[in-house]
């Protein structure tokens, strides 16, 4: 076999783009067929891994549901702890919530009270960057608990939402791994 | 520093129980208290990993939500794709849906018809076996699509709840990391 990374396709060539799910008018960027194959699902964690190589991360915070498939990965890849963000009530223990405003809709985030202790060193993953209102309100959690957010990672960036933009004036390190203008 | 895994807490030790969680009378077993850990969240994926050493995995299949988060770091690690069984109206293509009972109320969960084709060896992981009806209706939609199931990985199994006994009836290999009776 010789090497054929060069001729490898890119990642946006694996995401699907769906018109008018969840809602009309939303242009939903579908990433299971992105890692339903065995080099996606590979080349998207290696290379979130990759970006961050050199940093100390304690722990690695997965924001429901689809940020758990690339968060477990990349906790695991680390040997850094996992941290679960979830919708509300599904968390078992003591919470505290944040309330954000989605793209489409609004939502409450929770995190376990014990997740993180004061100090800890975490990067936190989501499947996509829209608006920037989920992973505010998962970075304003991990605040709360004192933890230090050492960066964010994403697969697909929307600049066109703002996100990024929100990011920046908050002084955050984010990655993506590609994005798509015009959404 | 010595190698010190003679001396590591078992997996179960990791758990935290929580009474009357989601409903009166169940005791749930809450294994966030086990990923958060940076050994706990190293070893249960290098356990199920080598559970299956040397058995072709073409994909993983994550059982929503927690079935992400140990789905994708073992789909990474296998260097195989990753695909996700999801609640009802979750996944934004073409889809084949099962309901089936859980241990308290009733669920339906679906899968994209393009996740698998036929032939393809997967390995279906969540975090907990009970009743056996989660895992169940995941085998079923797998079949569906041509899918052969190469068995099933559970951090947890509850042996009295019935559901071990129906994989064993079903010829399913099943492998877990810990067990709790007379739950």
């Amino acid at each position: 076999m010789t090497d054929n990374c060069s001729h490898e396709k890119p990642i946006e060539d694996y995401i699907r783009a769906i018109p008018d799910f969840p809602k009309p008018g939303i242009l939903f960027r579908d990433i299971t067929t992105l890692l339903k194959e065995p080099r996606g699902m590979r080349m998207v964690v290696d290379q979130i891994v990759h970006a961050w190589a050199g940093k100390q991360i304690d722990k690695v915070a997965g924001i429901e549901a689809r940020g758990f498939i690339l968060g477990g990965a990349i906790a695991h890849q680390l040997s850094a702890g996992f941290v679960a963000i979830r919708k509300s009530g599904k968390l078992p223990s003591a919470t505290i919530s944040e309330a954000y405003q989605l793209e489409y809709g609004s939502e409450v985030l929770e995190i376990h009270t014990d997740a993180v202790v004061a100090h800890e060193k975490i990067l936190v993953v989501d499947d996509l960057l829209a608006t920037g209102g989920t992973v505010g309100a998962s970075m304003r959690l991990l605040e709360r608990l004192g933890a230090i957010i050492v960066g964010c990672s994403f697969i697909v960036n929307l600049p066109d939402l703002g996100g990024q933009k929100k990011l920046a004036a908050e002084g955050i390190e984010m990655h993506s791994l590609c994005e798509f203008s015009g959404a």
